[in-house]
């Protein structure tokens, strides 16, 4: 059976868990999954909710949600459970990530469609190709940085995407794009933040002599490297690594953890608030 | 504000969300915390729901929710969260699981009662006794098996003991106290179960060469090392580690692990069904 | 510099690291690691020791060797640390570690060559063809079984393969391949072994309730999942995780494992001694 | 048989493993372990050597070696292995890494003597006395902080301490203390440096909304928290824990990683180099 997700926030306040039930109820739906939480210094209530009802379209359930939507002053995105986002992967030279995200994809284990390629590198066509997904190639340069910017505004329309994943892209968005895809770009920072923010993390990371090395999925935001984390997982290192050791053991954390703020994203299992989320379970 | 937290289990069937989000609000209360798993192979609900109610009663909470039970024929624990479970500890010879869960409890980390100690070997009594816990020795050998159960059952009935924990308890319980205790008594194994039960894991693990070592936290049962299992960690070994350097390594595992699961117990987020656990997060 | 490599063991005895040690310097060589091991119980000393020295052969190295490994006793394996051993993948249904070893070693991560895919599913050609990796077709049959494995070992001598990794394939081999591929035959199996040997190893774990999920690389042995195990990683599981769901998080594991086992293999890290192995670092 | 332990470091040069395993051969020993590093960037050679002779002392070896010491300019320290340092552990209010530390010391799990509790909170006065241990009241106030360096260098002198362990001492030592005990002064910060440095580290890791709270333990500096990184390790946390939640599970960490990095000096197994330490297996 279809599933519905509801995906909510309102000031925290007696009866909405009541008042979320007895809406889904009303539809003689059944509650699948349900996850809430409440920040108790802002008093904001948020809360995941997914159940079964037959026949009923994203579209029919916002409208039905409405009402109760304004009775509890709730900002709320619904969705069909079975909605595909539609993704665009954008990738400078190192493959790692695109490749790991079309072979997700192809393997039907992403709940999405990637419906376009984007890179400043020629080479990787051959991978977009052998995935049959459409590859814009679109080099940047300091001259032509703003006219790509605008072609890739018009790819990512022409492709109707809806998430931004920044797959080891290593250009700065302008404002002009992170505005257009505010909490739908999420981009991979080699580093356990808020350590090692900026360029080389790696080195910085041997130089400092840690013992662990991290990656780091967020939201883009006009702040490098400060947007809100999606997902972050650390991996061993010692005296024995070097700057090229810790790249390669990185990209197998940069991999894995992109991969899982992509799905929690296409999944409708994120919120965004203030500079944090709320990834439910 | 006190909060109280109801445990349940039920058919799954719509409404039921409603109707304790209803019991709730008729209460006005706040539902400060809320999960819920299905199980949907055997199609059971199980829900865990923590709400602020001023002037509530445990007691109370029970009589007024026995309609709300009945009517989706639930299976119901009532408590205020406030409630600190009255524990008792039995340690063998090892005490890094004793002392650990001693000083949890002295720092107040520890949401429970330690209300004594019970050892068959005597050396414990000075631990015991520097956390001003009460003691009671009570060796143990083939001919007196049994009147040092019956013993341990008169000092639990007489410290009006709730949960027992076997920290590090190398005696096999018969069926009379595991059957007076059911899914109240929690057991560490030093190794990652199911592999490994019985005698000397570590030398089990070291004989066959495996990299990883572990703990297993689970309610005690008739079947040696088969009950529900609560939390589980692992750690790295190598080929370096002997078995004496893994029996070091482990016990930083088992003093964690155990913790870990009693902690879960004493806030009530723990549901056993067949033969799992359901851990609330 | 070009650097070799000899991984050595002997009975354990005063002046082995002097003997080694002499000998490198009569190259005029340089020790860039040097890893050793003693098994107390078994009295038995393992070293790895890589040197550098201008214009070494493998075979010039062995036979320079030759008169040190006789005087302590030693069995040697001597490598140039540069020598890419030649792989053959084999697969079944399952892509994703046959794609992520194939993205390792066109990315020149994985010191090796992959020689040549096997798998008895047609449709992962296309993956072999995408990156120029000669295919074989070998669809088993339970009357087939018999000459599909006498062409197995024929693609593999055809091949100059030193080195079968078994990429999740899930057909069992004969003593015939396991005895001519003796310890060059890496299997992934998706459980941390020594539980849930066998089939269906996820069904058995969520059926007893494990709170973790592992995967286990291992020397594949003519006793099914009892082999040397050489790499064991593990990932949190809960009562929310259904079968699919661990298949879907194991699959992250079993990809990350056997990439480890391999690249340990390939680097000339690996040494079995009865039925465990030492990894050196 | 006692075992001896070089830790040595050297202008990396063709002949030191040689001239190493020709020194102990010299004694008749056998080497029981040995692990070496080179930094290449600098061109440092780095070894621990441990081996067994009968009869031998820590300053014997300290003689008998300086021959080789000065033939291939090394910087060297020579050690029974059996030679268990002095420790001086220092605590504020919170007492997790004291109790833990002490109950390691009981267990004769660290090979170390605990020779005194230094602390400005007099309330550890009984966890002291319960392990016979002398405890030291020393309160801080910015008038007396002079004089209570003063008498807390009289303390360590008078007790012998040779490594001073910040168990969560809040205290910042001036460099009158740090330059007297430089590389032996391990502290644990509560968080994964060099992310959140200074106070507070876990208001700012939920300011920032990181996914994992860490720990690491470091030989003290002048630089606050900039010291070289002995151990680290991370804990994830989600959206659900507040400060407190991080506190608690922050301080299992704290208790681990300070009492790895505690057992890696006291077994002799750490080198400073620059503002990084080897830490050898």
């Amino acid at each position: 059976m279809p599933t519905a997700v509801l995906l909510l926030s309102c000031p925290d306040q007696a009866g909405v868990v009541h008042g979320v039930a007895e809406f889904v109820l009303g539809f003689e739906g059944n509650i699948v999954h349900a996850e809430q939480h409440i920040d108790v210094e802002s008093g904001v209530f948020f809360q995941r909710v997914e159940f079964d009802v037959p026949g009923l379209t994203a579209e029919r359930l916002a409208t039905s949600f409405a009402p109760v939507a304004e009775r509890f002053r709730m900002t709320v995105q619904a969705r069909m459970a079975a909605d595909r986002p539609r993704i665009a992967l954008l990738a400078s030279t190192q493959p790692h990530c695109l490749t790991d995200l079309l072979a997700r994809w192809r393997s039907r284990e992403l709940p999405a469609e990637i419906a376009v390629v984007v890179s400043n590198h020629e080479e990787h066509a051959a991978l977009a190709e052998f995935h049959r997904v459409p590859f814009r190639y679109l080099p940047v340069s300091p001259d032509t940085k703003d006219d790509q910017e605008r072609a890739l505004l018009a790819t990512l329309a022409e492709h109707g995407v809806e998430l931004v994943v920044l797959a080891r892209y290593m250009q700065i968005l302008s404002t002009r794009v992170l505005d257009a895809y505010r909490c739908r770009i999420i981009n991979i920072h080699h580093s356990f933040l808020p350590a090692f923010v900026g360029a080389r993390p790696y080195h910085q990371a041997q130089q400092r002599g840690v013992k662990l090395i991290g990656a780091t999925a967020h939201y883009a935001t006009a702040e490098l490297d400060e947007g809100p984390i999606i997902a972050q997982d650390v991996t061993p290192v010692s005296h024995r690594d070097s700057v090229q050791d810790m790249i390669r053991k990185g990209r197998d954390l940069e991999t894995v953890v992109l991969a899982r703020a992509v799905r929690a994203h296409v999944e409708h299992r994120t919120l965004v608030y203030g500079n944090k989320t709320i990834v439910f379970g």
